[in-house]
């Protein structure tokens, strides 16, 4: 039986990994490094200097694959999301038959966590579950590196928090304390409640890390631009942002 | 300027530590190690354990405190939460003067992530700001130890995740997919939705870990009895769970 392991590898900042993703790495025969295309190759180099520094294994060997980009235009999200994940499964399917030695460990790097917002877990469950022994290893998420770096508590006390994508914020508006990822349209830029604060982030945990805060209708411009002119100079931005209502 | 370093130790596994974590436990000269009474003693034989593992600065001095007790019996929940952090300041501010040198650095060691549902931002925000350097190292959560025990997504495809606690699930009901947390009172014993799965664990990332999931009218009652009886044996418990209305 083949084990594949699902390893978090924090935000952005290699010392994010835990010692047991490091043991984790270390148990893999086979360290799978995605390849998402030429604008997004720091990803990859992410990867690279996490196993650069931490795989100590000599039997780990790296094997990079191609991602299939997934159908943004089609009309339906869930269909194309399920479609790519499709596509993805049997591509893992594939290298895990092709590369991973009998009784063998591979580990897949997933950034952040593997639970937040991320597809390998469900990617992995397409297929054949019975053949392989599954274990998940938390890593630091871009809350967690967002509220860190702006040095603010998550929650405000006992009260608790939202976590959505810029999709829904559009769709249902801002409830209580929400946390949004996902959001390429910038959805903060359409709401103009005067009582918001933002606590916005970008390549958290890198040399690159860009903060604003403040009232959102102030800093909202301010972000919109800043966020504009880094994506077109690194060719890609992962940003998240916590909205939260002034108080007092 | 002295530096203050709230430092993420994780969920209860030693190896939830990250290299951050590791560095910044070994740039302090001071060691803080809470006391919650006898009862909770195993928690501070967390924190002494992973000084032992990973503390390798000869300079690393362990400082034990006593933490006082929460007024529970306070009718206003805010009030006694602030009549609380008032305390615990004043004890912070006596230990940093008293145990900390000049231009020194002192950690703090935070159960999970200092930005959720942990207090000690706060109560350093208390002390005066001005005079100290504060950095804050993230940490695994209690919810990615839950997730990954039990292999699942936090969030479903594109769908929010909201966070709360016990008081608050009493209050709101169940809301979209929800992480409960600091539920003392089971307040998932309320509900009646038999569209309601469960995923609960205590003492997660521990070799005590208990995991519990199904149907929440069909594991309710095991999950109380099974609480009561590991609290009972143990002095103290934490737990949390996830929330999911069942899909299809």
């Amino acid at each position: 039986m083949k084990t594949i392991l699902i390893v978090g590898i924090g935000a952005g900042n290699p010392e994010h990994l835990t010692i047991q993703a490091i043991n984790a790495l270390n148990r893999a025969d086979v360290l799978f490094i995605p390849d998402k295309g030429a604008g997004k190759a720091d990803l990859a180099d992410l990867r690279r200097d996490i196993c650069d520094r931490y795989v100590t294994n000599p039997a780990g060997r790296r094997v990079e694959y191609a991602v299939p980009k997934r159908d943004a235009a089609n009309p339906d999200y869930g269909a194309g999301v399920h479609d790519w994940h499709d596509a993805l499964a049997a591509i893992f399917a594939r290298l895990i038959h092709a590369e991973v030695p009998d009784n063998g460990a591979c580990a897949f790097l997933v950034w952040g966590d593997p639970g937040l917002y991320d597809s390998t877990i469900r990617i992995i469950e397409r297929l054949d579950k019975a053949a392989f022994r599954i274990e998940i290893i938390p890593g630091i998420t871009a809350i967690q590196a967002l509220t860190a770096a702006h040095g603010i508590a998550l929650n405000r006390i006992g009260e608790p928090v939202h976590i959505t994508t810029g999709r829904k914020l559009g769709d249902e508006g801002v409830r209580s304390d929400s946390v949004v990822m996902l959001d390429g349209q910038t959805a903060f830029a359409a709401l103009d409640n005067p009582d918001l604060d933002i606590f916005w982030g970008a390549y958290l945990g890198t040399p690159d890390e860009i903060l604003i805060e403040g009232p959102l209708l102030e800093v909202r411009d301010r972000i919109i631009e800043t966020r504009s002119a880094a994506r077109a100079q690194h060719g890609w931005i992962m940003d998240t942002y916590l909205l939260r209502k002034r108080e007092g």
